[in-house]
C-alpha cells in the first residue's frame, strides 16, 4: 500500500470566496482534514469553511498553546504524528492554514517535521494583506517599488529601520506592539499614509483610522497597510 | 441608470485552478471582460482563463506596448476610455490582472484612471510568488522574518542593501538584470539558497539551479526566491 499525500491548503484570509478552486477540490473530496484549534477552544480555520465539510471526512484538530510563551514544538510534533499515521494507512490528509501556508503560515511546521517523510502538495492561498488591500483600494507595490512585510514584534530601531527602506510596506503581528509601531509611524512622518483594518474580509471585520484605535481594540488578526509611495506621485495620471 | 461596477480580478500566477471562487464567479458573469494585450500579439492574461470566457460577454483587449521604452500611459487611457463608456451605460466591467491587482498588477493604472468616478471592487488573487514557493516548498517567511519583495531593475547598491536588511526575499522582474542579481547573490553567500524558477504554475514551468541558468533563455516570467533564513536554522525541529 503506498502512503498518502500530505496537503497544505492555503484557505486565504476568511471570506469563504477567497479560497481558490484548487483548495475547494482538495477539501471537498481528501478523507481527513487538520486544522489548528487554540487551547482556549477557537477553531477559526476550521469554522472558516465547515459548511464544505463532511461528516464522512475524518477531523484531526490541531490544539496550539494560547500563551505565546509556551513553546509550540510539542503540539505540533503530537499533531504530526496523529496525522502521519493517516499518510502511513494510505490516507491523504489536508492540513488547513489561514493565509498562505509558505506565507507566516502555520503549516511551515507541520511541513518541517513531515516533509521528509511523505510526498507533500502546498496550495498557495489569499494572504491577508493581499486581501486588505484590495478591500481598502490601497495599492502596494508598483513598478520598481521595494515592498516589506514587517513582524510589530520586532525591536523599534529594526522597524524604523526597515520601514525606512521600502517603497511600501505591510506591519503585521500587531498585538500588544501597536502602540510603538503608531509612535514609529508618527515620527517617520508615515501616519497619514498608513492605514489600519481588523479581521480583513471577515464578518465582524473593521476599518479605523489608525490615530482613532484604542488600544484596548488591538486583536492579533490586525494589520497595517503603508501603501506604495510612488503610486500616488506620478503627476500626469490624473482622471480623464 | 446607474453606473455599472469596475471589477480588479486577480487571476492568479496562470494555473487556472487557484483562480479564487469569487474570481471565478465574476468572470462567468460579468458582461464585460478586459484584458492587457501585448503589441507583439501575446494576450496571456485571456488565454489563461479562455474557456470561461462565453461568446455572450463583451471583451475589451487593452493593447500595451512591448517595448519599455515607450511610455504606457496614453495606451491605459485609451483603455479606460472603453471600459468607462460601459461602465456610463450601466454595465460591469471585469479587468483582468494577473497575480494580485494591488500587488505590482497591471490593473492599478485602470484604477487609477477610473476609480475617482466609478465604483470599484478589487479582488485579490495568488501571487506568482506565493504559487512558487507552494510549487518549491519553500518556506518564504516564518515568525518574526521580514519579507521583501526586491524588482531586479533596481541599482546594484539598492538592491544589496536590501536583501541585506531581510530574511526571506524574493526577486522579480528579472529579464536582462538577472546577471547582476546572480552576481549579487554570489557576493552576499546567498547563492546556495536561492531558488529560480519560470513561468511558475504553467504549462511550460521550468525550475533551473540558479547556476545552470542561461542568459539567453531568461524571461520577464521569472523570479528568484530566497527562502526565509530563519526557517532551516531551529535544529530542535527535526522530522520524528
Amino acid at each position: 500500500m503506498s502512503v498518502g499525500k500530505l496537503y497544505g491548503v492555503g484557505i486565504g484570509p476568511g471570506d469563504r470566496e477567497l479560497l481558490t478552486l484548487k483548495a475547494y477540490r482538495i477539501l471537498t473530496t481528501v478523507p481527513v482534514i487538520a486544522y489548528p484549534t487554540m487551547e482556549n477552544g477557537k477553531v477559526l480555520a476550521r469554522a472558516l469553511v465547515a459548511d464544505l465539510i463532511s461528516p464522512q471526512q475524518i477531523e484531526i484538530p490541531m490544539p496550539l498553546p494560547f500563551s505565546p510563551e509556551k513553546s509550540s514544538l510539542p503540539y505540533y510534533q503530537a499533531a504530526a504524528s496523529q496525522i502521519a499515521s493517516h499518510l502511513q494507512q494510505g490516507r491523504d490528509v489536508a492540513v488547513l492554514c489561514l493565509g498562505d501556508p509558505m506565507f507566516y503560515g502555520t503549516f511551515m511546521y507541520i511541513y518541517k517535521l513531515l516533509a521528509p517523510r511523505f510526498p507533500v502538495e502546498v496550495v498557495p492561498g489569499i494572504s491577508s494583506i493581499m486581501a486588505a488591500a484590495a478591500l481598502l483600494g490601497a495599492p502596494l507595490s508598483y513598478r520598481d517599488d521595494v515592498f516589506s512585510v514587517i513582524p510589530a514584534t520586532l525591536q523599534r530601531e529594526t522597524i524604523i529601520d526597515r520601514l525606512s527602506r521600502c517603497d511600501g510596506a505591510a506591519i503585521i503581528k500587531l498585538g500588544r506592539h501597536f502602540p510603538k509601531v503608531r509612535e514609529i509611524l508618527r515620527e517617520l512622518g508615515l501616519i497619514d499614509r498608513a492605514l489600519y483594518i481588523e479581521r480583513a474580509t471577515w464578518v465582524n471585520q473593521r476599518v479605523i483610522p489608525i490615530e482613532e484605535v484604542q488600544l484596548s481594540d488591538i486583536t492579533y488578526w490586525s494589520l497595517i497597510l503603508i501603501p506604495s509611495n510612488s503610486y500616488g506621485k506620478i503627476s500626469h495620471c490624473h482622471p480623464q
